[in-house]
């Protein structure tokens, strides 16, 4: 098998992408599954078996799921190219509190709009601007999360860029009149082409979303 | 400050309870602060003013959160003590993996029966099950999750074992009855000093939660 490295993901997925944006951020080449999540293939059902999710990534046919342990598996793995996560202990924990307050507080809560029933937007479209704005607060004045250098915190963000078009069209609200900062920001990373050749077209995002809310009876 | 380090916690915490062991393997010593969470702290509300929660650590006037991010900060920072998470990139993905999976499956699930509705322990309790048979099945004979020492994954489910006496009482059923094994491995976890000295009583834990639940008309 040596080196074999495939990715399962889903297109849209906020998770897969930040998968991808570290393998792009290493220059790690790597075989890319589409997975069909309506039709689950054997080989996803077979290499995550507890959560049936994608991302997984499998080298050398071993799996590893769940984002963010995925990130820090390529981290470690590939530790000879640029480091996502910084060395000092003391920082590399307030990473990954950071990047694991994204999970909870735009992630979890982005859920809730965009699979919510009409009358659970706007709780979880106030309590997404509140998370979105301690974010633009902690991002300060900095290029990135980590600094001068794009990092953990900024890939455990940055996908969700992808979904604000269709919080906005549900929630009717604008994120750059919220946190104008974090938009520059997410545009400073956009231009990274580990980033640009990663994520989805928000346009696309929202197209799925439509027929997820009409075909669940969201809407 | 020096090496200082202060604990802020609460004696019946899961999650408390895993950064006390933490600790213990490590024989790191630390003041203890118990936290009244009905009136919390000046010093908590500054140290954790994003979640507001306890256990925080708090190592040269700096603040750690998170439990298992906590636990990976004392693993790196006392890194010439006994390793509490292996150090090939893979095996620790799978660590990491099934720490989490206690975190969703126990530790959220777990909170669903203790302060759940009475119509809702019911399914919490048929998903607590699962998600313990689950973790039954991949400690299978090994005498703890990482092998033969033990470390991370140990740490983050053992501090339950204080709480299965209330599942037990609320959901009417015994985990021994359905997970055998996994009460063989508690009983050997709480045979090491760390563990017996750093854990709540059962008893105590239940008490904590009938007044919960009666204060809070769960009953």
């Amino acid at each position: 098998m040596g080196e074999e490295l495939i990715l399962l993901d889903e297109w849209l997925s906020m998770f897969g992408m930040r998968v991808r944006i570290a393998l792009a951020e290493k220059e790690i080449k790597y075989e890319y599954k589409e997975e069909d999540l309506t039709n689950k293939s054997n080989l996803l059902l077979q290499m995550n078996p507890i959560h049936k999710k994608i991302p997984v990534l499998i080298h050398k046919g071993k799996p590893i799921c769940e984002s963010l342990i995925i990130v820090e598996y390529i981290n470690e793995v590939w530790k000879d190219k640029v480091p996502l996560l910084p060395s000092d202990p003391y920082e590399r924990s307030q990473t990954r509190f950071w990047a694991d307050f994204v999970n909870k507080k735009v992630g979890d809560v982005g859920g809730r709009i965009w699979a919510g029933k009409r009358e659970e937007i706007e709780v979880a479209k106030k309590e997404l601007i509140e998370g979105l704005k301690k974010l633009e607060e902690v991002l300060g004045d900095k290029p990135y999360f980590g600094g001068n250098t794009f990092g953990f915190v900024d890939i455990a963000l940055i996908p969700f860029y992808s979904w604000f078009y269709t919080y906005e069209e549900l929630g009717n609200f604008k994120v750059d009149e919220e946190c104008p900062k974090l938009i520059v920001w997410a545009k400073r990373c956009k231009q990274r082409e580990s980033v640009s050749k990663s994520v989805a077209d928000e346009k696309e995002v929202y197209k799925f979303v439509v027929d997820y809310r009409k075909s669940h009876e969201l809407d």
